[in-house]
């Protein structure tokens, strides 16, 4: 390998959101220092949303203004329509993740808009939005929809078509939002959606191990080319359709799979598993992954272990 | 895919000799009677070794007897020297699986003998074996040693000589059983392996998901080819390196991914799951695995979850 992977910690947002008792924003601010000291520099640190439907992120301004003293952190804030993408710029946020679903019962489920009606809504956004603020685009269900089913990939497709035209060079991250994706079907899809947008589109996958197939899925859109991955410290996330599974891959076990395959992630995984034990130990949370357990147990040997 | 895969179940081996507390026979019996249920045709019912260093496996005649009780079931026995087969041959074992391990460190930890002892143990054992008795070779560390770290190939390839070299036609499993491999380097070793030996062995995968790699490395070895792959109900196992961590790959996750990759196992999953829930529910169990948890928990539906 050799090459370099950049990391997006999504656990303040999509790791967060999903803890039901309220983690005081103090915690919250101290965690994303811990990560962002373990070397993380990108990070998904809040949601602009519905302190209604989801209350553990109603304090996203204070948040956001701590991951913004930090220096040469980009931190990302999800935004699911134009509105709140003006309440986190009035918020101060720099770099805007707009998030709509493939699936359209899944986008009408998160904002009660059709996906070309989240289009439409993205090409307003990106006309009144002010210079120099970055922009992320986050396909959700872009592999399977928790009511109904299978993604198909002509259907994502046509649906970055008018999404990719609106700004070409964007980011854009393929979600598979309940895990579902298997890693024959990233590499098909991130295949042909780098091959159909050949004009400085950037890709990323947003995986979630719900299945096992966490770490799979990562390695299948690394196959297709892909450089970019969201996880979440801790595996923090959970499955919003499944509770008890667990949610988004863990950064930790991303960050060791890539060290162990020499491509380089600027991360220090030690002080990575300090955060993620802290994570892990939030009331509420679910932790998920397998290398924190791994490299925090004590050690000791068995004889006859095959 | 479309393709058949051999599942062979270890758990009632890997799994239970992990477990602390003792499990009473009668249970051991009834989830290898569930486990067989839900279509599993293979299975490592038990090891006959010292019950001075694995006491959970003391019952191993008993467990035995009722696994060469269900018809059509092949219940391969654990052994790792000529003596414990000998012993396991006058309970009735039809089936032996010799297990060495790749490193010495861990082979002398097992059976205070080198490798190229094993060896020769291995030649003894087989020229004295009964016509009709059926071997597979367990290679324990073929990847990884817990003691010394990164096994070379070419190491484990040299060993495979003087073994295939005693009896070509039998199936021999590469063991990663630290669960530290990558794809890369499952792929790269059986593509070695298979070359090298192409009279007539069959290549086994055993699995540890030690770092979240579990379901990620069987792919790997079915790339490779490898269509017989050893896992663990609830994924039963644990590291014995490392306490607290997940053990083999769970069956059920595996199973899942060739059912979702459209790859046929024979098994039913949802029998499976109760199989599996009965495992994890072991006083002692460290269960592992994502499938189960995520298909048998309460569905519910959460709005924004990208």
């Amino acid at each position: 390998m050799g090459e370099h992977v950049t990391i997006v910690e999504v656990g303040p947002r999509d790791g967060f959101q999903l803890i039901v008792p309220l983690i005081p924003t103090v915690t919250k601010i101290a965690l994303v220092e811990q990560l962002y000291a373990a070397g993380l520099r990108r990070m998904e640190a809040t949601a602009f949303v519905s302190a209604r439907s989801i209350p553990q992120l109603a304090d996203a301004a204070e948040v956001l203004a701590a991951a913004r003293a930090l220096p040469g952190l980009s931190a990302q804030v999800l935004v699911p329509t134009q509105r709140r993408c003006e309440q986190a710029l009035g918020a101060g946020a720099t770099e805007i993740a707009f998030v709509l679903s493939a699936s359209e019962a899944h986008n009408m489920e998160n904002v009660r808009r059709t996906p070309r009606e989240s289009v439409d809504e993205y090409r307003r956004l990106i006309a009144v939005l002010p210079a120099g603020v970055g922009v992320r685009l986050n396909l959700a269900t872009a592999f399977d929809c928790p009511f109904t089913g299978a993604v198909a990939p002509d259907d994502v497709l046509a649906l970055l078509d008018p999404l990719v035209a609106v700004r070409p060079d964007v980011e854009i991250a393929l979600c598979d939002t309940t895990g579902r994706a298997t890693p024959e079907r990233v590499r098909a899809l991130f295949d042909r959606a780098i091959a159909r947008f050949p004009d400085g589109t950037r890709w990323a996958f947003h995986g979630h191990d719900t299945y096992g197939l966490g770490v799979a899925n990562v390695l299948a859109a690394y196959d297709a080319s892909v450089r970019v991955f969201d996880s979440s410290f801790a595996g923090l996330g959970g499955c919003p359709f499944a509770p008890g599974a667990t949610g988004n891959v863990a950064t930790e076990d991303v960050v060791w799979t890539f060290g162990e395959m020499g491509a380089a992630t600027g991360i220090d995984l030690d002080l990575l598993l300090d955060a993620a034990e802290a994570g892990a130990q939030l009331p509420g949370a679910l932790p998920g992954g397998r290398v924190r357990t791994a490299l925090r147990s004590r050690q000791c040997v068995q004889a006859l272990a095959a």
